[in-house]
């Protein structure tokens, strides 16, 4: 039995349908992975998650190396033990929160170029850093990451085989390479110096990953393909990660704030240099319409806070919503206030089955904590399940139909 | 078959086992009902309280009555359509709320004694008093109390009648009389006023009740006995309200402020004067020496924010924990950070069953929404569970060995 198997492709797109084994279960791919960022999938239990059909979770390795830390989550043999989750799990390697939290961060807050801000830190240590700019959490260099934790201010520092090591501590079934996730923007002469030093990274990762004997069970290990939107970088950087001998690849350094069109031409640049037999993940992508637009290129995988982050906000999906709307409705809009039938009555979720929209809007309304916890089971619900149907419509041949009636 | 059957009683106190019948279903008493505020169990769905044991829930009718309103809730035929929970519920009057969020809070946050405070506001409208100080939120007369919304600063007006027919609305299977919770301190002199209006208000209440025919299912009412911490006003109390007709009674306006050593008294004073045969409610308690003081002086129903309002701040009861430790712990403590076990290994909830008490407390210091709903759930399954332990400690006549074994 193989790691993946592409069982069935559709004719008139890249979409394909298939499985990935893991010790830890079977994940039917395509398929949607809520976020556990600090081992928990916000406001939900394991069950919660399996009852919706969740088939895999991600956790974040930057978060849990800082709290609770390597040390206790490996005294429960890794996360799976850790947070009562049986099935499979994800981790990323650290880079992309380094970096969001890092120079990211500053670039957004401030709308300073990443490229500019990066070289004039270069002369200065990230204590050095930190005293001018506090707001400033990472430094970058060659061999790899210094930053300052987002909780106490304290400096831990990542590279390719630190962030592996702690992977494999941490013990999830699929792990990924250390890479610098570049932000939006970043100038072609920045986003391929920082590209050499992914493929550099990537590299190392993978030989870290190889010196790993001791696990009990397997551990998958993905690379990342970056290229920021230029699509010849993009290339590049699928070629040489695809020629690696990585279980599977992800697509890195998307919706960090890109125009959708230059996400999906960096999937289309990407792919096709990666080989076919392998699961493709698009990190961080959430969006209805960018989940059927990366299937229909050849994405196997997905992964985004949005459902639960929007769900606590009391943004929840809704079939009848259109795309304008984003599939979403506002749960705290007037016409919720009195509605006794559910949310959604198309919905099968715990929610939609067994609350009125009345009552959902009144427990926002009360800041009830319960809230959370409904809104963000029915986004989850949704947006699994969305994808659940795009993978059966594929197996029907009618996966063009389904996009269509989504997206026109 | 009648509302209320003793089944068995304790040979050396007062205590008894009985079972309450509703249209909703039955209760096993001595029985701890979760509170409801907002017609919900703060963090926990009706699943969760099912499975750890509730069998009865209390919902506030002030805070029903402003959010989401009256006709919202009877739009579903009332509060067990409208929060997904079918079996029995029982409603305060509102009284309790409309004090502690108006004078009784003033008297708290200012140690102004609330009946100088009383009169001097005699002469002032609800407006004016508001003008003057704006964290009075009510105003009392004999007809009845007007204050303000503590979410929109709104003038309404509550009276034994506007209560019970608010109440009927509602549709829970136990409501109560309207009356005035006096808070601690009150000299005796204001304490006799508020009790003759207290009464005043119990044959009102009780007088709307009858007049109300049109009940799909059997509402029971309750009468509160006040009288602060004067024994000879509690007895009097308990002796008017005793002869009214009501189908069980409540002891009001403890656990206020005053000495536990009062608290008792109050029940002591009381419990003699009421009809034997229907069951009493003690309002608003829920630590636990006084839930086995108050069963040992003929008590069989409680009810309290305490296991959620405490689940929520990390102090979780243990069966290890000392009586001085007030029975819980706290899972911030540096020890839960790697402790592999449970919390509790003696618990059997779902939180204990599950979870080990290194990742509760990572929970809780991220912040975690889960952290909030894993503590509640463990403490109210504690409290309800404690509360079954004492029953069947009753009937195999060791009640006062448990009591013992707890309170020693």
């Amino acid at each position: 039995m193989s790691f993946f198997d592409i069982t069935h492709k559709d004719n008139r797109s890249s979409a394909r349908v298939g499985v990935i084994r893991t010790d830890h279960g079977d994940i039917e791919t395509p398929v949607f992975m809520p976020v556990g960022t600090q081992a928990t999938v916000k406001a939900l239990t394991p069950e919660d998650l399996l009852d919706l059909g969740a088939e895999i979770i991600l956790n974040n390795t930057y978060h849990l190396y800082l709290r609770p830390g390597t040390g206790v989550i490996e005294s429960f043999g890794g996360v799976h033990g850790f947070q009562h989750w049986s099935r499979p799990i994800l981790t990323d390697s650290g880079g992309f929160q380094v970096f969001s939290l890092g120079l990211g961060k500053l670039t957004k807050q401030r709308k300073v170029k990443h490229d500019l801000l990066a070289e004039s830190l270069a002369e200065f240590t990230v204590e050095e850093v930190a005293l001018k700019n506090p707001k400033i959490l990472a430094k970058v260099d060659e061999d790899g990451v210094t930053f300052r934790s987002h909780l106490d201010g304290s400096t831990h520092r990542f590279t390719p085989e630190i962030s592996l090591e702690i992977q494999h501590k941490l013990g999830a079934d699929i792990i990924l390479a250390f890479d610098e996730c570049v932000p939006y923007p970043s100038n072609r002469k920045y986003a391929l110096e920082s590209l050499e030093r992914t493929h550099n990274w990537a590299k190392r990762s993978l030989e870290t990953h190889k010196l790993n004997k001791n696990q009990p069970y397997k551990q998958f290990v993905f690379g990342i393909v970056q290229g920021s939107v230029y699509p010849d970088l993009r290339a590049k950087s699928a070629r040489f990660i695809g020629g690696l001998g990585f279980d599977g690849f992800c697509i890195g350094g998307v919706s960090v704030g890109e125009p959708k069109s230059e996400m999906y031409k960096a999937i289309e640049s990407s792919v096709p240099f990666l080989d076919a037999c392998k699961p493709r993940h698009l990190l961080g992508v959430g969006d209805i319409d960018d989940i059927f637009e990366a299937i229909e290129r050849g994405v196997d995988m997905f992964d985004c806070v949005s459902p639960t982050r929007l769900g606590r906000n009391g943004s929840l999906y809704h079939s009848q919503a259109s795309r304008a709307s984003k599939f979403r409705v506002n749960i705290l809009g007037e016409g919720y206030k009195t509605q006794t039938d559910p949310l959604d009555p198309e919905c099968s979720c715990y929610t939609c089955a067994n609350y009125s929209a009345a009552y959902l809007s009144h427990l926002y309304r009360a800041d009830e904590l319960l809230a959370y916890r409904l809104g963000s089971l029915h986004n989850v619900h949704f947006i699994v399940n969305l994808v659940k149907k795009i993978r059966q419509s594929i197996l029907n041949g009618d996966f063009p139909l389904l996009k269509q009636k989504w997206l026109s």
